[in-house]
């Protein structure tokens, strides 16, 4: 029966106990009956929730394919104790039901005596697969493809592919789009087999394929990759060496994954944090420590900057002791307005939306933007401080005239800086709130004390 | 011949230069030639740069599919263009081959007499579809999804669903997971087509399809149904309504979308911006300043509490204007702690990973996160006070007392408040940087004088 998500998920915990409670009066049959109506990844989150001791036993429970599909969902700790327990035919078999993508994610997290003994274990065919994708740099479209995909020749007719496809169907990951090479492996078209199904049996794959094909290379960037699914609708895409010879594809899924990963890993950046592929409930403390203090150490030390300003106008100041109440407000307001300058374009940059080309353009657009809120802001903030605040009329000023140029700045600074970062091959996701921050208020300290020197002669 | 996708990058200037020429040269045959190379993105793209004027020119050059394909992907105002320019016999062409929810995107965009026009133009079932679409609340499972899809029956043999998915097939968006659907519409179960493909042609489908199945209700929110897609892998998913009657399906190209537009929605609400679903490079100057003034202005009037908190210390400020230089230093260093936090556990909520019951074991491990960084941060500033600032022992202390604690504060507040937000239904990436920042900049100022006050009895 087809369970609504909600109440499934109201229902984890409740499932949990029942599982549990199962377990220990040794009821497997029962258990065994409960799992081959969840999925893959639902049974990896309650196995990854089990007692360390439960898991073989539970593991073991599950038919051969589920059983593949359940341990790739599960958490590196998990999978490393499963292995351990596993004899060499159990493991054998996991291995062999495993994509070729799903079994190089696995290798790259074990530890060095665990791949060897995978390694050891999977069938000569599918080992030389695995070291084919293994030899492409992390992050690139080879390390993220896999190589079992059906592949048809041009002179084929449309009967022999939809023959050949339930021949070798089983094994490939996808087999809705299909793909067709020459005698030297290169890409020449690609084929659905919603076109094929909806041909005549005996018409010839070479003049229905479709043959503006999309590809990538093997070292592209998998963040492009991913890309391109978002904009072309694709549910595969096809990988090619420099020669253009096909050797893998890239399936809509682990472009779904790629984007989360990608996204996650910006907003870290843009957070001033290390990115890290655990999630955060599996990281440790000291882990989490290491990701983080390093940059909260550069920022702090760069505060310096803003330190030494202020302690150059210290007479300034004491003369005028007003004026230090307005500085978290001019500082908070800058940061705000660059922050906001600078992850819009960082965002439109990942979505490939603008262009370093676009920068005379942005600069332009951000430069009205900046002029019309900070002109708001310093009129809504000139009335509160002669109305509410009762300073001056020449202080009022001094810090409005502050407010527009800290925000026209802030946005400049925050619209170009990731820019000229993407443009040096920097990740553009460093020059967010953090770094613009701490550069906004060096810059808006200066022009407040040397706008009061001006107004307030000080 | 297969492209790799950088050439092609490389090549859109030349691209679009030439297709300018060939224009000019009223070349209209080999245009033809060319679009028919490209794919429907990239020509949408292209046109939304060409002169408006040539707009319906060169649509008119594409055969009618891809001239359909074509006019999904083109911004709105190229689509209210094209669509005054149409005759009723082209604009029904091009809904006719619309599928219902690209059609259903369309009419949410445009002005009520266009709108009429289309639905005036449009077979009446397929309007009937569209109505049907159109009555779910936006943001919604039921206003994402399309509803064509391949519905089969229990009782059929695996030859009648392959002849049915072969005559009904060409109409629907995807045929390769096919629903099955008992006498009262209620959902019963699913198969792939690669299960009809390998398996033998007199056997019943309701023998081999999966019938535990996932399903969306209409009115699931469609980020919960994106995040779905990238837990379990589907290409498509089913949504029915309250009685469990099928009524359409989620398609994994249209989940990829709200992904990204979601994630870009949360990356602009964290940087204090009111989202919007337009890309940057098309939003006007004014519009973007709407979308970022509220925030500011609200941000910089709590910031008047910061100003309170400075103006009621004033005189220990003036006995102390050493202190008043380490401020900004205080200010950052708390925003930037509190946001790391806050960015982890939104992500982590927006990609289901923490749920509020983590609550208590998020507070515990920010607390000794929160402990490790603060007391490293403070012995740093600690050793750069007294030996290159030369300030006194005892501001040296304050100093750096506070920023332990500001540390501390900033992260429990920081993880918290998210959590807190998704509690009581509010959208948990508001409390991001800016808010966290305001928040933590009050906190951090109190303890810093309190702290003064003890030690240096100002």
């Amino acid at each position: 029966m087809a369970n609504e998500i909600n109440t499934m998920t109201r229902n984890e915990a409740t499932l949990k106990a029942s599982i549990e409670r199962l377990l220990e009066n040794k009821r497997y049959a029962t258990l065994k009956d409960i799992f081959i109506t969840l999925q893959p990844a639902d049974i990896a989150a309650m196995f990854d929730e089990m007692p360390e001791e439960a898991l073989p036993l539970l593991f073991r429970l599950l038919p051969k394919e589920l059983a593949a599909e359940t341990f790739v969902e599960m958490d590196d700790d998990a999978q490393e104790l499963l292995i351990h327990g596993f004899s060499d035919t159990e493991l054998k078999e996991v291995v062999d039901e495993l994509y070729v993508d799903d079994a190089v994610d696995l290798i790259e997290e074990m530890p060095a005596n665990v791949v060897m003994r995978i390694l050891r274990q999977a069938d000569p065919e599918v080992r030389a697969k695995i070291n084919e994708v293994l030899k492409y740099p992390e992050d690139s479209a080879g390390s993220i493809m896999t190589t079992e995909f059906v592949n048809l020749r041009p002179t084929m007719t449309v009967s022999d592919s939809i023959k050949r496809i339930r021949r070798t169907g089983v094994d490939k990951e996808t087999i809705y789009t299909c793909y067709v090479t020459d005698d030297n492996r290169k890409l020449i078209g690609m084929i659905s087999i919603k076109t094929l199904l909806l041909a005549d049996e005996d018409e010839i794959v070479m003049d229905i394929m479709e043959s503006n094909v999309i590809s990538v290379n093997t070292l592209d960037d998998q963040e492009r990759v991913a890309n391109l699914f978002g904009k072309y609708d694709f549910l595969a895409i096809p990988v090619v060496d420099g020669e253009n010879r096909l050797v893998g594809i890239v399936t809509v899924d682990d472009a779904m994954d790629v984007m989360q990963e990608e996204t996650t890993e910006d907003m870290e950046v843009m957070a001033a944090i290390t990115p890290t592929d655990k999630p955060y409930m599996k990281t440790g403390v000291l882990e989490t420590y290491r990701k983080r203090i390093p940059w909260l150490l550069v920022l702090m030390i760069s505060a310096t900057f803003t330190g030494w300003i202020i302690s150059s106008y210290e007479n300034a100041l004491a003369a005028q002791v007003a004026l230090t109440a307005y500085i978290p407000m001019l500082m908070d307001t800058g940061g705000n307005s660059g922050s906001q300058a600078s992850v819009t374009v960082i965002r439109g940059l990942s979505l490939d939306e603008i262009k370093f080309r676009d920068l005379p353009r942005v600069i332009f657009k951000e430069s009205r933007v900046a002029i019309l809120c900070g002109v708001t802001l310093a009129l809504t903030n000139f009335l509160k401080l002669m109305l509410f605040d009762g300073v001056g009329l020449q202080v009022a000023l001094v810090v409005s005239l502050t407010l527009i140029c800290t925000v026209f700045v802030a946005k400049i600074i925050g619209c170009a800086l990731p820019l000229a970062a993407k443009k040096i091959g920097f990740d553009p996701a460093v020059m967010a709130s953090p770094f613009i921050t701490t550069a906004v208020d060096a810059i808006s300290l200066l022009m407040y004390f040397q706008i009061a020197k001006v107004f307030l002669g000080i």
